[in-house]
């Protein structure tokens, strides 16, 4: 089998799976993995409580599994790294969050990363995540030097952001599938 | 209403629930709340795995909810707290982790605590979630002043260890229930 | 002997003892440990400098020695904790101080905690209190999820703080009577 | 012009440039930027200490400068990460440490990491510099659950030692290699 | 008046306090301050307990009130720096506690310190100062880069201990001793 | 030989010498030390940027390499500590960095430090460099209790802004001559 990226849109709204596409598009390599984005169907129309970000692991699990024969890497394309340890544990392939792997992309930019949220009741949500990978020392309360996009579906304003900042803007997908290909591309170096 | 403190083992094992209800007996205050210990039927037989610990937060959610209106506190009677923010999300009532509440009482008793663990693959799991709760610093590598038993049917175990080990041991189904209770006497003081 | 938990307010301000015995009333347990209130009355009428703090010691462990053998916990009702390592050496039933209480209560509630403080130069001292007990991560600079009232005798404006803020208050001393209860309660489970 | 990533050897040591070679030849990409390994003749023959860590950025700012305009990215394959920040400082094109790189892959691997270092004296270096990351609480003490190779002419046996150990294994060149052509493609998506 | 810095051994055993003198007999400056070292007739034979440390304080604060008009600067020599922020408070001179002291002279000459205890009981109260001065990621958990002397009369031990283990050793008095020095100096430059 | 203090301006700015040779004027002892303030005439004119911290080690390193056998210890007199680990690996004779030892003064004279910085972009240069020692719990981000100038050559600004202020300001200058004489006396002692 050729090798593929899966990169699993958890919220059942297509458009934001033809969101995290676009975002993907450019980073396609002409002989590399095919990158896949699907819809988890049985997810909700978009993931924004915690409530949300629990119940969706069931069905992505599902997802995953059935199509983890046919995928060479996972992509969990939604900010709160929905299932991230719980796929990590079920499948033998390598699974990308797209919040770890933004903050891990974000890391390499600046001193500090902001993230930006569209939802004020997501923020401890966020926090507790980034203090959970031990990287609160690098999260700005305030003022940053690189900035993550807080959403699977907002890599289009990534290069206005950043002209308009003039700052470093990581979106979380393309840094998560950019990965994903790089893991690819490392084991079979 | 009178007052109810519905105690949720996550996992269907009765035989865990009955510990459980033990570990509680010695916690029941003549007028307070009643404490009601009921098994999660849709629960795994155990709760081993970080599936196991992200799909049970479905069912659970169920259940809470349709015994929210009978209840005044809810207690996860599961060491990796599954589940705890979407139901403080859904619930109007104090809902209480027993991994937490044992944290919080631990450390009220030594310097740094220590969790014993039945196996080895949830100590990631539970070095995670100490650091998402900003306490690893309190959390002993090697050698512990207190001790938190790291599940929620050992506290039959408890006095026997904290005579042989000579250190405070904390079981986490009574810090939780303890605290769900005290949280209730504070509302009504 | 039946069970008693001796709640010292170290300073000799009679109308903070009866405040403080208020906030407790609600805490007392058909059948449970006595509750009783007293006033050290070697104690500075308030305890507003390091000074008080540590001059305050000496006359406090004198009252907790020679009342020690007809109590079965001491809760030390001053939110610097005053002595508290000193008295938990010296005697040997638990010994809870409000500040430590309040904290290990407020974990369990909220994301990030607060305090509000009565004098301005109590800042840096409840700051290093905090940074010893490892829970910088959890105090807030400036916006908090949970707030802690910083002295003894507040728990009269709890709810009425709760309600104007929208967000949990805890009451220090509230949380170290029940914390006391509970760890007599799991003593004698 | 075409794209570059140009993959610096800040010692003079030939071979170890040929190792880096070997390290990134599974990285290239059909169409995508050239990767060219070069050495730098006016470096020490292994950067061992402070010393040459220190007055190796002067020759590879040099190098660096003068190399710029025909390059998209630069790589500093040196485990110290000699110059990272005055080469971020003087190009305007993306600067890659290798340490900073593997550090960054690491962490979407597994909950701790270790670093092989090959000199005992680096192991002070190393801590400073994580600790500077604000990675500390990553950096494992003794046990690992992923290792990152110290050093940048250690590739060929990475999938050796990550057979043996049963443990992701991450080599800082093809992190940093593959972080930079990322860069390019986000830029360029 | 000439300037003048007073030692006060907090215990009343006068044999530490000519090891406290003979530990300080090197940095006296001809010009320079006078280096007065006291006993605190008052005090325990020895301060061995949070007890000692914390009943300590009045009578220290009564000495070093007494005396103030006669001092430019106070050390307190003993490692668990009893009533520093007290007589800090109290007092209108600087006042050094000789652990503290230690601690930052510590900073300058390795990696991580760690601190030589005469009792192991009073290792957890050091870790809680440690943590207090948020210096705990510097303080080794068991290999140390450099030594502290964790008493004030162990300075005769300080070279024979460096020449053995090979590696600094800092005694806290002098630390203290000459950290006064050095802020009368200043403030006089 | 006499002992003898190295202090080296790493900048070719002889008028910046000058300063730090008056900074440190009150600080001789008689009978003391020597206090030699020379200029690194192959240095910048100011240390402003990375590039300049980096480059000017190599002609620092000669310049004390050439000296130490004429010198008991050496002050490197730039706020970025050039070459502070190189020289210390270099050399035989204790080497004190102005930042580290400013930071080490400050944090015994109050509970939180600030950086005047004269540029901007230095700030993230500092803290990167504070995070490395473990000290950055005691960086204040907005209000400092302590304030620790930035520069080598502003101490006779010190005790206009200690007054203005109202807080202790610390000339790192100063501070790392002092710590030098102590570490001189104290090996003699």
């Amino acid at each position: 089998m050729s090798r593929r990226i899966l990169v699993i849109n958890p919220n059942s709204n297509e458009r934001v799976t033809a969101d995290i596409a676009c975002a993907v598009e450019g980073l396609r390599i002409v002989g590399g993995p095919a990158i896949d984005c699907v819809t988890l169907a049985e997810g909700p129309p978009g993931i924004e409580t915690q409530v949300h970000v629990d119940t969706v692991v069931e069905p992505l699990l599902r997802l995953a599994r059935r199509e983890s024969n046919r995928a060479s890497a996972v992509v969990i394309a939604c900010f709160s790294d929905p299932g991230l340890y719980s796929l990590r544990e079920a499948l033998d392939i390598p699974v990308h969050g797209i919040a770890e792997s933004g903050f891990a992309v974000a890391l390499t930019k600046g001193e500090r990363f902001g993230i930006i949220s569209i939802l004020g009741r997501s923020i401890p949500r966020h926090r507790r995540y980034v203090a959970s990978l031990g990287l609160g020392a690098r999260l700005a309360g305030d003022r940053a030097d690189v900035l993550v996009l807080g959403c699977a579906g907002m890599a289009r304003h990534r290069k206005a952001l950043e002209h308009r900042l003039g700052i470093p803007v990581v979106d979380p997908v393309q840094a998560a599938v950019g990965l994903a290909q790089l893991t690819l591309q490392i084991d079979g170096a």
